[in-house]
C-alpha cells in the first residue's frame, strides 16, 4: 500500500504526541512540518520531537517550503483554539491540495459561531477538491459526537446534560496551568478578565454541533462565565500544590435554548484534587440514557487517537469542511491498514 | 416537505411497535402493509395495531399486492431473525426498488457468516438502485456500533469486551418466553437442542462488524453453547413466577480470535430477576475505556428508535448492502426533520 503522506503544522504539545504516534504507524510517512517557533525553525524533527534519531525532516515557517518538493495527501494542524488564528493557516493548507485535519476547537463546528468563515472555507475545500475537519477528543468526541450517537437510541428526546471531570493532576504541567491552578482567587479573575485564561473552548461549537445533527433549531447558546473552583484542602499534582482557598482548577457550562427551554446543558470541570474523573452524558427522553465513561477519557490520549483514526475517513470523504457528525461512525484504525483507506474508493 | 412513503413487511410485535411510532411522525406516511399471518391479511392495520382507527391500509399477503397503485420509498422490514427466512423477502422489497431497513439480526453484518448471501443483497441492490441495512439496538448498536465508536478514543488496543444484563421482567412475555423463564433445566436444554430456544441471535454478527471496522482480521468466531441462568430464589414478572431451581433466563458468550488471542468478547445476559440491567463496554488499550450504560437500553423501545432514526441516513446512502459501521454517526431524528433529508442532497 502506498502510504500516506503526512505534513505537520504545528509542533507543540498536541502536535508533537500526534507526530511521535504516526511515527509508529506502518501506512504514514510525515513528508513535512512546519512551526513558527523561532526556537524550531531550521531544526530537525526528530530533534525538536526529542527522540533519538534524526528524521531528515527540517522544521519551516512557511508550508511553502515544508511541501515544496513533496506532495503530500494531508496536514495535520494543531496549533490554536481559535479560528482567527488558525484560518489563514488552514486556507494555506487548503490551497497547497491538503486535506486538513485540525485540533483547533473552534473548527469542530464553526457553522453557528462563524458561519461566513465556515462556509470560505468549505468553498475553498471544495474547490481545491480536499476535505477539512476539526476534531479531537472534546470537541469532536465526549460531549457532542458521543452524545448524538447515544441519541440515535431514543425515540424522544427532552433534555441533553453532559459532564466531563478531569482531575488535573493527571494531565501536563501547561494544561494545569491553563486552568489556573494555584493561582489566587483575584489572579483568576484577572488572567480571566485579560483573557490569558479561556477555559476550555469548544463548548458552544459542541451543543450547535449536536443540535444540528438531531434537527433542533437552536435559538440561542449561552456560554456562561468561566468560574474558579476553590480548593477546600490542600491539593497537589506532581508538578505543583495548591494551598486551601487557592484556584483548584475551573469550571465552566454552556446551555443549548430551543423554545426558551435549556435543552443540551454541557458542564467542563478540569480541577487538581477532583475525587473522581469521567464522562458522564444524561438523556432524558424515550427511554432515558444515562452513560459513564470512568475515567474520562485522556485529552492528550483521546486527542491524538480521534486526530489518527480520522486520517483514513478523511482521505475518502467528499470534498468541502465536514464536521465529526458528517462522517462514517468513527474507529480506531488497526490490524490490517489497507481495509481502512479502501473502504469507499 | 415530501413525505417518506414507508411499506411494512411485518406487522408483529416489534413491526407493530414501529408502526405506531412512525404514525407519529409527520414526516412519513405508511402506504402499505404485508403480514404472512393468516388472522391479519386482508384486516386495515389500523385494526391490526389495536388503535383505535382503521388507517385505510389493507394488510396483503405479498408485497405486490401493497405497493401495486402506490410508489414508495423504503419498507421497514421486521419478520425473523434468520436470514434463511428472511433472504426471499428482502430480495423482493430490493426488486420493488424499495431502500430496506430490517431488524433481521443476521442482516446486521452478513459478510462474515453468510457471505454469498451478502454479495448477492449488495449487488441486487445496486442493481436497482436502493440501500439495505440491518439494524436494531442489538446488533446495531450496544454491543458493536457503539463500540466501534468509542474505538476511535484509542491509539492501541488489546481486547474488547461488552456485557449487555437484562433483567426479563421489564420485556414483553414473548420475550421471557424465547429466553425459556419458568422451564425446569432439562425442558430447557431439550428445547435448546430443538432450536425452539435459540438465544440471542447477532453475537457473531457483532463481532464480525466490530472486527472489520477496526481492521482486525478474525481468524474465528467461537458462539458458546446457550446456557441457562438458575432462579437462586424464587423471581417473578409481572406475567409468571419461576421458582428457586428452574430456569430464570439465558446467557450466552461468542469470543473473536486475531492470531490465537480472544480480543472480542460479548457476552449477552437476559433473566428474570437480574439485580442491575447494564451494557458494559470495556475496552483494554491505550487509553483503556470503561463505559456503562445503566440500565440498559430497552430492547424493543431502542429498537423502534434505531430502526426510524436511520431512515434519512439510508435514504441519503449510495445503493448497496451497508451496515451500521459504513453509515454516518447515527443519531436521533427530531425538531426539523427536513434538515434529516436534505444532508447529502
Amino acid at each position: 500500500m502506498k502510504k500516506v503522506r503526512i505534513v505537520l503544522y504545528g509542533v507543540g504539545a498536541v502536535g508533537s504526541l500526534i507526530a511521535k504516534f504516526l511515527l509508529e504507524k506502518e501506512w504514514a510517512e510525515i513528508v513535512g512540518a512546519v512551526d513558527l517557533a523561532k526556537d524550531k525553525i531550521g531544526k530537525d524533527l526528530g530533534t525538536v520531537l526529542g527522540i533519538n534519531e534524526t528524521l531528515g525532516i527540517s522544521i519551516s515557517e512557511k508550508i511553502e517550503r515544508a511541501v515544496s518538493t513533496k506532495d503530500a495527501d494531508i496536514a495535520i494542524h494543531a496549533t490554536s483554539s481559535f479560528l482567527k488564528e488558525t484560518y489563514p493557516q488552514i486556507t494555506s493548507l487548503i490551497e497547497h491540495n491538503l486535506n486538513v485535519i485540525s485540533t483547533c476547537e473552534e473548527l469542530a463546528y464553526p457553522y453557528f459561531t462563524s458561519p461566513t468563515i465556515a462556509k470560505k472555507i468549505d468553498a475553498l475545500a471544495k474547490q481545491h477538491g480536499v476535505t477539512v475537519l476539526g476534531t479531537g477528543i472534546n470537541p469532536g468526541f465526549v460531549m457532542d459526537t458521543l452524545v448524538i450517537m447515544l441519541s440515535a437510541a431514543c425515540q424522544k428526546i427532552e433534555k441533553i446534560q453532559t459532564v466531563r471531570v478531569i482531575d488535573a493532576a493527571t494531565r501536563r504541567l501547561p494544561f494545569q496551568k491553563k486552568i489556573g491552578a494555584g493561582l489566587k482567587i483575584e489572579e483568576f479573575q484577572k488572567r480571566i478578565e485579560k483573557k490569558e485564561i479561556t477555559g476550555h473552548v469548544g463548548l458552544v461549537q459542541s451543543i450547535a454541533m449536536i443540535a444540528d445533527a438531531l434537527g433542533w433549531n437552536i435559538e440561542d447558546i449561552l456560554a456562561e462565565p468561566v468560574l474558579p473552583v476553590i480548593a477546600e484542602k490542600p491539593v497537589e499534582s506532581r508538578e505543583l500544590k495548591v494551598e486551601t482557598g487557592r484556584v483548584a482548577g475551573l469550571r465552566q457550562r454552556a446551555k443549548g435554548i430551543v423554545k426558551d427551554e435549556e435543552v443540551i446543558v454541557l458542564d467542563f470541570q478540569a480541577y487538581i484534587g477532583a475525587k473522581e474523573e469521567y464522562d458522564l452524558i444524561t438523556i432524558n427522553g424515550v427511554p432515558n440514557i444515562e452513560q459513564k465513561i470512568q475515567p474520562c477519557i485522556h485529552g492528550d490520549v483521546g486527542t491524538v487517537a480521534m486526530v489518527t483514526n480520522m486520517i483514513p475517513k478523511i482521505i475518502s470523504a467528499p470534498p468541502g469542511l465536514v464536521t465529526m457528525k458528517d462522517l462514517p461512525v468513527p474507529s480506531a484504525t488497526l490490524g490490517d491498514v489497507k481495509r481502512h483507506f479502501n473502504r469507499n474508493s
